[in-house]
């Protein structure tokens, strides 16, 4: 069987599960960490990988890449995904009108959060996706994330192992540097291409060159376009975005993970006449690679053109909810 | 005016409303930063610090400082806290059964959460206490927090700030060494003094010494002894803390933050006849100091132990909800 | 001073302060059942009134009149008010995979619900609006709802009370009978006048009649076209509903409660320039009418027209939220 | 093969299982109303016995058969079942604080409710309970109940059904009228027997005779207690409540329904060695019998006591969750 292509052109539109099949034999990692694995390519992150991104840190400047978490979110509802619901228990004018109770003068605010886990900037978990009743590392779908949640690689496993060294891979700069509009949009199904990202890194210089365990960021200009003309589709809509065609890529640069500034990761419409995510499907179960989703690039992509360096400290640990399947994360780069 | 005692045998245990307004006046920060300020002391933390924080990084181990986030936690339900509840939009058996709907083989698991923000590890926000009707940098209280939530000092202002130079001091093993129990717990009601701290930060030697900027992470045991013989009141009930004695130690260290292992920060029941976290009140709403809550710092402490280093680069971002006044997080130490 | 005019022509659009102000004054009902009262209109409601409105079941057929309960309801987002989130706890699949860990091959589903009380069929509690800082009775508002809810008049003091004589009045049916697209339907922006509910009690008769502690129930057909075309701003859009000139009727009649089969009782845009729901602050905290919103009156009116019989025993509790303004609620009509 | 015993003591408690499937075979109803049912015995009420249960009402009285809905509730989390928590979206306090930035002096209070659906007064759904992988009807239990609810069996399929005689049956008082506590409890573990209910029924006289359709209510004065003591495990723990062996009455007397004061229905501890709600698995997926928990029948015991009155009006509807194997509800009896 020859290796699956890395020119969109040649994908077959009509067969998606062809192509998925195809893909994901030549990429799975299953048993590569041995039957026990709950981390999959978080494993390429060791102690070495995040001391050598603690060196990268020369200015002490602090980017959060994390989009807000409220209601003006983009949520539409898909699947019961909505925006947060923030309430209080306690506020501040209770405590000024006198009517908390405490004692000496304090008074207090508090609040509640319910929110889909994947509503704002996230982790995918290894458990968010199946391929064919399979879940990473080729365990039954079934045992690992019933009712109960992911009773087998929930994101709490990952708590301490998001910590690395970043780099930005701005393809929308690259690509579309001449944009009127602003710092480089691709436009909505833009299939970025193995060859695009390679180019990319070449150009971007040094600071780009990618090894085993480092975190990929990967900024289309998706959220720079939703930030300034409104959401219009952000969630479930159209995207730029990786092209199937980046599963051999993806693999073999031994990469611990990846994210990108849009909703899906992958470019939208998928590339073929009726699919849905189907890159998905081959690098979570498959490769147990992690994905983060609706990240905020924008202020380090600035700070990356200006400074020329496109290398970071990156903390990005997810908030460790027993069994989950994703999570809200604050990433934070640090150069 | 005299300086509030240090001596917490010097307080009038039937005064707290005096001694809080001796210690608010003294230890106020109230246009420290400007009118606007939405930061606190979390302005004390620069560039250069964390900088300097990086540097610390020699091995690349990393440690998540947070408790689990699920219905095990330790929450009863006290002004309406309770633990998280994690619930699934979809399954891996829904997957596995082909009940799903989706093309090619994919299957998904999505979930969930509805969650007190200070249910778990957390940092506390500006606007989460108030004194007399006021909040951070003498803003009324009801000028702050509304329904709508905080409205001038959110977490969301945090959302790249809380990343610095970490110094964990762990006062129970420096005065319970010999405690057979483990590796230092100190008894519930016992009121950390100013004094202990600083022949804490002595006995550990040159990497606990503290200055501006710097985020400092009390150990009191309390959660390794919740970790062994259950909650027990461990949200809520008595706890070893800081004395309220502490605030000016607090405020002239110009620390930017502290966090604790306890449920509380300060010691319980507090150090007044009728009190209920006084320290709160002079800290948070007049010196704009930043509190962490519910931190799990055992794997840090012996580590610390045995490496005889206890500072590290801390990185502990908020999830930016938007008006929240306080914020789940993943505090990572980095050394 | 003069009554306030029953002719919407007569409304100043430029005044709606003044209009409110004349109209509260007018028919406001505090202390009318006593200082401590929780119930406003509802203490019209007596066992003579529930024996009556039973003696109306002839052929025991049961109608409900609730809207569903789900995410492709109406709700935006305004003010936080989403569609309800249901998720399970416990599914099928799980148990019919064996994931369940219970003996003798017992399984189970079992569910949660966020939801806002008022995001489909709902009462409006008597704490639900406020008229320039006053709560029905006369109470001042931050004395009757804080965080921790309705202290004074919750929902839960209706709980045994929403039971009664029913009448609808088929406003839509009355006024547009020859409309095309079916049942009779008003337009948008369609203020129902005094004098059209008067005419349409006459043209539908005798069982049309109303007295004090009826419960009314106005039909104008909009979620009739809800039904068929789509929500379309149903939940805050443009909408026919009562005019602000009803008031006195609503107040003279002594009915116990009103609902409609829209979601803001009242027409919208409201007859003022600049207005939001000012007979809203005239009937719920002055005179202490509980208003029923987004009912499905359809199958009733249906019933109706088609027996020529407009009463009916309504059993209508709300869900006893302890402190809730709002519940949702499965009115049921029996004829 | 013989009809399952009718007698406690002839159980054999070593063996649930044996005694599941021989009660299952001998009281199901599959199929009775047709292979696309979807509300099993509720369809024995039909117009002619909701006509006759209207015709009950003499007095007008009416009864809220609803316990409270708050965090002061009796669930502990087992399965993640909370007590409600409800929050406010706005306030009273907000309002007359001028921060709603509403026109004309209008002021709002809006709240949220996020609560599992069996948390507190509840009707359980008929896909709320599986035998040995199947549902009501013989359906496949994976092919009701996902993760997106009820796709068959959903309560709002109930909406309009749940009205109809309802018969209060007091056991408690009938077989402990000299408790010296007060209106007859039922000490926990007390398995009531059919003939105990027969009997019960017998001395109650005429107006508690029972007939196909009717809505059975049975009071063990559990929750009397729990109202005296607190809840002290009232929520899955020791009560009384109906023997195993009743199966049989609940199936040839063919009632609608049947609810109880108790967390569980039937008697805790189950009568077998190990065991979970046997009689659970019988009556809801074999019989089809909706069955109601946690009702407050205390008030209207007392008046059915001192009447001499045992039947009634009974509306208690369910809130037409889309998909939800359960529901609040607040049952009304008229009499």
């Amino acid at each position: 069987m020859s290796a699956p292509t890395e020119d969109p052109r040649q994908l077959d539109r009509a067969d998606a599960t062809a192509a998925v099949i195809a893909s994901a034999e030549a990429f799975r990692n299953w048993g590569r960490w041995g039957q026990d694995d709950v981390l999959g390519t978080v494993n390429f992150i060791d102690d070495a990988k995040r001391a050598e991104a603690a060196a990268l840190v020369r200015r002490g400047v602090s980017f959060s890449l994390s989009q807000p978490f409220d209601m003006n979110g983009p949520q539409l509802g898909w699947r019961r995904r909505t925006n947060p619901v923030h309430t209080m228990l306690d506020t501040g004018t209770d405590a000024e009108a006198g009517k908390q109770g405490f004692p000496h003068g304090i008074g207090g605010a508090d609040d509640v959060v319910a929110m889909p886990l994947q509503c704002s900037t996230q982790w995918d978990g290894l458990g968010h996706i199946f391929d064919r009743g399979f879940a990473w590392n080729g365990r039954r779908a079934g045992d690992v994330v019933t009712s109960d949640g992911d009773l087998v690689t929930g994101i709490e496993h990952m708590a301490a192992s998001l910590v690395g060294r970043g780099v930005l891979l701005d393809l929308g700069r690259f690509l579309r540097p001449g944009n009127a509009v602003g710092d480089g949009e691709l436009p909505d199904g833009y299939a970025i291409t193995t060859q695009e990202i390679e180019a990319c890194i070449a150009a971007q210089g040094e600071t780009s060159r990618l090894g085993r365990g480092d975190i990929v960021l990967v900024r289309t200009g998706r959220y720079t376009r939703a930030r300034r003309e409104g959401w219009n589709g952000y969630a479930g809509g159209p995207s730029a975005g990786l092209s199937f065609t980046t599963a051999g890529w993806l693999h073999r640069t031994e990469i611990a993970a990846i994210a990108t500034d849009t909703w899906g990761f992958e470019v939208r419409p998928n590339e073929f006449d009726d699919a849905f995510q189907p890159l998905h499907q081959v690098v979570i179960p498959n490769m147990g690679l992690t994905i983060g989703e609706m990240w905020d690039l924008d202020a380090l992509a600035h700070d990356s053109a200006a400074s020329g360096t496109y290398e970071f400290l990156l903390a990005a640990p997810p908030i460790p909810i027993t069994g989950a399947v994703g999570s809200p994360v604050n990433p934070i780069a640090l150069r």
